[in-house]
């Protein structure tokens, strides 16, 4: 399997167009900042590492046609608007100036490109980190539950194609699957954009993963049955209390999950972590086009062709909120790099603490 | 406003194909018991009421054909295996059954096809009750949260073309419309079917209610953000103790409601209760073709036409629950015709007792 960002032989950077998915993967070169500010607000490339990765490769493109700092300023907060409540994008624009600040113009280029990408292996890295934490807490939870198969809920898409790869939450699904362990997933369809239904799928296919795609309706049921081990997610930000903002719904299944006492684990990046939002109020929830809410996108298997049906009267007016808020209170662990934490004030503060403070 | 269900000038039944709504309203004539058979059964007609009232249409129309009590019998077990979970298909079947059991069989056909107007006339009234019920529980609680509009959350649709007329949990909704309350709708989607995105915001915009559809993932950031007044759903069935079988991602939004301190109430005609049911894990649960979970229908605006557009990719199995369990802890009130009552096994015999026993 590919890396989700790469660069060709003539040194572009390239990437797949998500919205396409699952029917057709196009490559696309984001060969500009303009292109990679495109290409995360259209959601072309989404999930919160990968943005994050592409909104440093966006600076470091925009370090090459004017290194000043006020292109670099100017780069950072054109980036940084794209979409709001991913802190990954902050975290990645962040480090990336950091990185370059104090050198002299004519290096910042290069520098910034070679940062980048260190970005991405350590996103590589950290990924296959965080599925060993998992992995463990998965199998755990299966014991509970007899010996079958581990049953695993997600929702959206945590997996490769929203990080550089393995994927945040589906890192552990790829080592248990490897490693020879039973493994299915209940794939939450995920509207209003379906990267459940489109993405996830797609993914858990081509890796020969078995696994069911449910209505976002259905998981509680699923969990009142005891049908799920395990909900297993990525997240969008982290706050110092330990609330998770994730995919919108995602609330949803925490609750459910708690009511049927099935665990609910939050793959968490250390870079998904922000400590300046006190808890999961204080972050800006996006609100999208409500365009996304009355129409569906998909295959018209006549012509094979991508078409968007209208599934609303005209004249209904939509909502259309990105992501929700997961209270602490409700999430039985945080699974990151560094091992495993509870969401809550003390355990995010020993994830953030220096490497030797010992977490799990 | 027609009713849902109607008789032509030459005598045959007649309703919408909602299956073609919003976008075209054609009507239908239900003339064989075949004919009711599969409309219930493809959900050119749904909704727990007006199953039942068409089933039991269907039920006089093979009476008309045959009036022998192995024809009946046939037409009933027929009639009855369309759909499982609504207990009203089985109630209003049996009342008819009932009603012509004693006669001789030359009268059978025009006394089912008079018990049949009763029933219809009689779920208009139901209706009419349980919405001035419910709408004192919402003006209750707007009272509670200020000033301004109720907001109502609603899921699938309980309204007026579940009904006869008036719907059940809509009724309320009209009634405080109708005495110039101000009031909105949260609409949910509804998958995978789609029944809040179709048919909600059709009845809402054709009564001219104000509202908003959203995806099924977001009533919960909406309850944590204040701006649900009360959720407000209908019933295809409720237990003997309370618990209610609804369409599926009730049961999600009931433990929203909970989380949020939101009160949760269930608009239920006491035709809907079923005493043989000792809780909701004793009800079949029905399980509909994964292609409505792996498609999505909709109109091509290009062409005007209905069209139905895959998500998912082939190869991808997909389960299709329609039905979840609402537990009755989290029901704050039964709203019935008969007043409303607590959703536990003293609340549901209290409605079940003999007339003047006394509720609300």
């Amino acid at each position: 399997m590919a890396r989700t960002l790469w660069i060709d032989a003539m040194g572009v950077l390239r990437t797949i167009d998500q919205t396409l998915l699952p029917f057709e993967v196009r490559e696309i070169a984001l060969a500009s900042p303009a292109a990679c500010a495109e290409a995360i607000r259209t959601m072309r490339v989404r999930g919160a590492p990968l943005i994050g990765a592409v909104g440093a490769y966006g600076l470091a493109l925009a370090l090459r046609a004017d290194p000043s700092d006020d292109a670099l300023e100017k780069a950072f907060d054109e980036l940084l608007a794209t979409r709001p409540t991913a802190v990954n994008l902050r975290w990645a624009l962040e480090r990336v100036r950091e990185h370059v600040a104090g050198m002299p113009p004519a290096g910042r280029a290069a520098a910034a490109w070679a940062e980048c990408a260190a970005i991405c292996d350590e996103d590589v890295a950290c990924n296959r980190a965080i599925g060993e934490h998992a992995a463990r807490l998965l199998l755990a939870a299966r014991e509970a539950a007899g010996e079958r198969s581990v049953n695993i809920l997600t929702h959206c898409n945590a997996g490769a194609i929203a990080t550089i790869d393995e994927g945040t939450a589906l890192a552990a699904v790829y080592r248990l699957h490897r490693d020879g362990v039973p493994i299915h997933v209940w794939v939450d369809e995920t509207r209003p954009r379906n990267q459940g239904a489109s993405l996830t799928t797609w993914e858990l296919t081509q890796r020969g993963v078995p696994h069911t795609l449910v209505a976002d309706n259905a998981g509680g049921l699923l969990m009142q049955r005891g049908l799920v081990d395990a909900v297993l997610v990525g997240c969008d930000r982290v706050a110092a209390n330990g609330d998770v903002v994730n995919k919108i719904g995602t609330y949803l299944k925490a609750l459910a999950a708690r009511d049927a006492d099935v665990p609910f684990f939050v793959a968490c990046p250390l870079s998904s972590i922000d400590p300046r939002a006190p808890d999961g109020a204080a972050v800006e929830i996006e609100y999208r086009d409500p365009v996304e809410v009355t129409h569906v996108q998909g295959l018209d298997e006549s012509t094979r062709a991508m078409r968007s049906v209208r599934i609303a009267p005209e004249g209904t007016a939509a909502l259309n909120p990105g992501f929700d808020v997961t209270p602490a209170r409700l999430v039985t662990a945080l699974v990151t790099e560094k091992g495993v934490a509870a969401a809550s004030r003390e355990g995010v503060a020993s994830l953030l603490a220096p490497a030797d403070a010992g977490v799990d």
